[in-house]
């Protein structure tokens, strides 16, 4: 059994909810599912407990309400015994056209924890997976100014998430064990201060930022084009999606925080930083969670000759980062029983976009899967 | 130093004696060529000591007047000292607009091959870069079949290059190594007759069909997604492009070949066989060298989700292969002087289309590269 | 009202007449109807009469039926009065997994022309809509040799397209009218033959092949360069799909008919004949009605500049013919009223791939378009 | 003879010129030129007799120096004879790494304009083609308006191109007649208050932003689509670049003007306005003059059928304008002498994205091109 909280209950979360529930029933494979069912813990045994938002039309109702709003099909039974607590939200919903309401709007963010604390104690959970609206952030570094945030009730300073992992940890602290899934661009497995509080209070953490869509991918043709040595000349991607999480991203400040995590893919595999741009760019309603990509890439080969491929694509984004979430909340128990706490590098090259400790480099995803497999203990698959 | 004989004096090998001299002469970097200078066997070491036609218009020609009709830069001038000799052909140019001449004109097979052998004796010959036109085959399997063939002077059944690696055979047995590196489709690699023929006669095969293009990059798009569990519903890919080899591929025998070679990679690294359409389609001639690839991948992620991926590209066909003849050149006289006589899948996984021996499955490239990295005694790169 | 007979019940016909009753039953509006309701004749009034076939699990059964082959959604209950009756079949399904029968199994073929004549006199049949598999056939050019093979009963000349449009003429001859849309690729409107005994007997005739999908595009792409003068230097373009009519294409002979007229395009609206690849390549079934269309094309622009432009998609086959099937009833009726026998180019280089009559060129369908509301009395669009 | 003077010596304005010299050379010929050498006046008899600039390092030096930073290819002779002179600037080059010098430094902008007309008469010019820096500039809408800024100098109300215009008129009315083309996005064809100062003072307006790339080609596919009926569901279409003009679009103000110019395809052409993210995106130095584009459209078919098209290119950005300016050159002087004074709609409608004036609509370029034939004189090409 994984004992499983939800933090931002949106197009992710819900389709998360709904493709677990319908694996258990039977209604579904493991696809997407990239470990599927080869761990010691069975998709089967995960059971999301509670959720967290902080959108007003959201907090108080069960998940089976709240998943019609991304999914058309049958809704799980198991789903209405399920319910959508409040968070805490610093500015999450800035600029969005959603209501908002947090726990700070009725205490200091010290109070927010506690009370955090206990409610998760009372759910008994083991994973948390961090999902909310992509956040505006400046990472901490150092561990005392994070304690010192929190202290001051500096809600400018901090984001919900970085509250969220601090709660996280002194919960992890009093039951002995728990582990946090930044599935968010916001630094927390590559931010020191982070980590630092993750060892001391026997909290695991993956992260950050979950590698769906085009960065993974393109992670893996610039390892194929880096092996061969071709000389890559420039890089050009972008996508196009409809989804709140893309309106979310024509807000500046956030836009940056993804054009952070997105870039360093390129100089960690080709060993040279050639030119880029590789963006989140653009809205469009209608095209709803399936996204458009496109990338571009041109190199030198052999004999100076001049080559280019271009990729297009339509993804369904929130299906990708739900399929990964399904393997991170196993892990994440597995971690936890392991004792593995910081954070845990084997498994955020693998399903990571920006991996975890700070100074871990980007590598092809093809690579790091056979590392991720030999961390589980499971047998390699190609290698 | 690696002494190189040339069988097949056309695009391939053109680009391959122009680059191979212009980095000598410090006008190009090692662009294309997947291991670079990490070898102990540096580029610099690799000379190209004879070649082998049966053009009529070729033979007896220096390089340097040959690579004109593919190359329009300036020609190096150690090109000039280097002659083409005359091969056996057994219908290589078949339907072709090419005059084919062989030493079968005038001598049988066996005959053939005891001039080759004396020729190569003369020569020093290490290593053999097999890069003829794309023959209709039939594999042998049983070496017996094999050596009665050519004892029956059965030129029907052989193709020139069953020929070329019987002599080479021949050849390293007297003088105590060498290697044979098949690039084209026909099965030498996968054939148990030549394999064995090769172990007992001091000979290294690489095989079989080179991987350049769009095969290895849908190698590592499939392992891509085969590590997130999805599954793949279709794939259709095809090529069209403008240069001989694409001519010669009209002809339906020939195709065949490829289209075996092509097809297996799909098997091999899902696990099962997602429906394809793989084919090298068509001849265009204004195209050149510069082939036209496309990819349609249609899969299911999480959830039911329906993805799909669209890949295009401009990919100049003859450097691709040209810079992986650099490598295996030095691989195969790094083979010979480790006695690792008959063929190493280490080496056919990350070159070759249908890597040897027949029982070999295709593995992700990203995956091959660490593995022949091993074998080749470097550092790994990303493992 | 219009009184319409189809032949060939396959999926271009089953969808023609699920997508018609639904827009009669107000489930749709008008799109993929080129003239939508525009025409003095309302698509409403359009009605199926009766329908042929030479699928022995076909003929016999009502329209409602069949549709479910081909259709998932709720089958208009209207279908289930329209029944398919047996057809000539001469060949038709040679090599695919359909067993056929037909009249001249029972009887000559100008028994069987006879037949239909009766048949449809009393269905009181106004305009013919022909899709049936695509053929292989040789066009007749002179009427009196068309003549000579129906009277010989000669099977291995005539194909049943040739045999239905003969049969059609005989029917308008006695009933003073009617009209026959041709919209696969066997030459009709195209064939002197056809057209001088469609003005002999009352018939009009609109076709040949229905321009769906990847070549009107193509033409008015084509269109867009010429018009800025670009030189095209070459043209790669290819189809894969998975319905019955790709798996027929695979068989040579008749894949040669598409190709034919398909092609010349290329000449007609560039005004040279730019090298190019252009064929309906591949069979992949689970593509199915799907199919994956990509084009390339190379051009020159101003100071010799090399551009290029890549085209892909994925396009439902069927319903793009069946659209246009809507207009071509009426605009067969309106044709026959006005005595308009013979064929109409100003009708086919719009809707045809191949606008007949023979002489007659492809111009961009943007420009026919405009030629063709002139034709039907509707106010210019965009001129 | 057609007196030709340029504003803005960059990418557009060298390429023109020295493609115009080559042809005159006979070094090449008419690609690129939509009308060729169809019209009366031919393209030899075009001749540049003065360009202006406001880049310090371009002002004083001959056309043969400064397209050697665009040209690579052997410079044309001619071009030795022709200087660049000093324009206006008015914030042209802010936020450019380029430093700037402008007329109104040392007089005011009334000054200024008498300063070039007295020019001008000495160069004899006939037509301007204005090809700046893009501007982030507001139309004027009343012609008072726009005197009174010229009257009162103010320099934060005008832009370059408004003053050049203005200028351009003062020049027509006291030499009897001259034409302004105006390339760019700034809205001068579309601005009531120049259509107004143009008939009044002998001046043709040919505008606004010349039509290349994506958007004409966009254009004529929704053009396609509209006239099958097909419901366009969004649009996704994005450039990137890496010459100076992407560059400038880096900076936000700029970039509104293009997409302005850019969107108002839709409407136009659908009747409807499908939604559309429609943008000149990014800038990428290494993709130079050539850039990347990329369109995604989806629409519904017949019987509610969902198609994809996706675009892909590699397209050279200035000859693609450069070859339109040799057209306009001939045209502006031919709408001189018919004294077609004000705008023309006809020739704005095929050359120009945002085709003045004001309330005149885009349509498809397929059918603009044939109106343009029609007003030049010219027999219908496929009408
Ligand atoms: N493929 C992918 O979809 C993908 C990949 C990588 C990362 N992500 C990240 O996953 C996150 C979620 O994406 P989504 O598509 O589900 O977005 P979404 O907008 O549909 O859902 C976000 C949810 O979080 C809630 N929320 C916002 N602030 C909160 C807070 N402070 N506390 C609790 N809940 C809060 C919102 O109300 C909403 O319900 C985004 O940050 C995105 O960057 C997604
Ligand atoms: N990327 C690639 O180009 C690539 C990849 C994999 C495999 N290959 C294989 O490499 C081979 C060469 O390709 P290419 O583009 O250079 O073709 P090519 O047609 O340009 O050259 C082939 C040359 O071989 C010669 N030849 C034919 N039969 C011969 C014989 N019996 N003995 C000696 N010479 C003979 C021909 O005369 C010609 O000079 C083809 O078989 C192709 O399948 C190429
Ligand atoms: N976009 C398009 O789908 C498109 C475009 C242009 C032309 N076409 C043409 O339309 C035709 C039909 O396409 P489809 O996708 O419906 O194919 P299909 O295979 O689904 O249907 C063809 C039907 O015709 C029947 N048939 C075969 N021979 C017959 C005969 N002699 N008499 C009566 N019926 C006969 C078959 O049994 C089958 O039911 C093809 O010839 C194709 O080339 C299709
Ligand atoms: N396909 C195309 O390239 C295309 C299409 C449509 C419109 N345009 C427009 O054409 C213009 C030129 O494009 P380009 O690629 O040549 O750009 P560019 O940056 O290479 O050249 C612009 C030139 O104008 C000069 N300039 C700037 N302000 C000036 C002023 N006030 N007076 C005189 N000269 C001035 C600059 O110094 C530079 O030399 C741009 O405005 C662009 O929007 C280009
Ligand atoms: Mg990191
Ligand atoms: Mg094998
Ligand atoms: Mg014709
Ligand atoms: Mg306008």
């Amino acid at each position: 059994m994984v004992r499983v909280a939800i933090i931002g209950q949106g197009y992710v979360a819900s389709i998360f909810a709904v493709g677990l529930e319908r694996i258990k029933a039977g209604e579904l494979g493991y696809y997407g599912v990239p470990l599927a069912n080869e761990l010691p813990i069975k998709v089967e045994d995960i059971q999301i407990v509670v959720s967290y938002d902080v959108d007003k039309t959201k907090i108080g109702l069960p998940l089976s309400e709240i998943v019609q709003r991304y999914w058309k099909g049958n809704v799980p039974e198991s789903l209405q015994e399920i319910y959508v607590r409040k968070g805490v939200h610093l500015r999450s919903l800035r600029n969005l056209p959603i209501e908002a309401t947090g726990l700070e709007d009725e205490m200091t963010l010290k109070e927010a924890v506690d009370h955090l604390v206990e409610e998760w104690k009372k759910y008994k959970v083991e994973v948390f997976l961090n999902v909310p609206t992509t956040e505006a952030f400046v990472p901490f570094g150092k561990l005392d100014e994070l304690e010192k945030a929190i202290k001051e009730n500096n809600k400018d300073r901090l984001t919900a998430t970085q509250v969220y992992a601090y709660a996280a940890a002194q919960y992890a602290k009093e039951v002995g064990g728990a582990a946090f899934v930044n599935a968010i661009p916001t630094l927390i497995a590559n931010d020191p201060a982070f980590v630092e509080l993750a060892k001391e209070n026997n909290l695991v953490i993956f992260g950050d930022d979950g590698a769906t869509g085009a960065t993974p991918l393109t992670a893996d043709i610039l390892g194929h084009l880096a092996q061969r040595n071709r000389h890559v000349l420039d890089i050009a991607q972008f996508n196009i999606g409809g989804n709140t999480d893309f309106l979310a991203l024509t807000d500046k400040e956030r836009n940056k925080s993804k054009e952070y995590t997105k870039s360093s893919v390129v100089e960690d595999i080709l060993g040279y930083d050639a030119p880029h741009f590789i963006k989140p760019t653009g809205y469009l309603e209608p095209l709803g969670d399936k996204k458009f990509i496109a990338m571009h890439i041109e190199y030198i080969s052999f004999n100076g000759a001049h080559d280019e491929l271009i990729i297009t694509g339509r993804i369904n984004d929130s299906p990708a980062l739900a399929g990964l979430l399904v393997d991170l909340a196993r892990l994440g128990k597995m971690a936890v029983e392991r004792k593995a706490f910081g954070t845990v590098y084997e498994v955020n090259a693998f399903y990571m976009k920006n991996p975890g400790p700070r100074e871990a480099k980007n590598i092809p995803r093809i690579i790091a899967y056979e590392k991720l497999r030999q961390w589980a203990g499971l047998p390699p698959r190609y290698l």
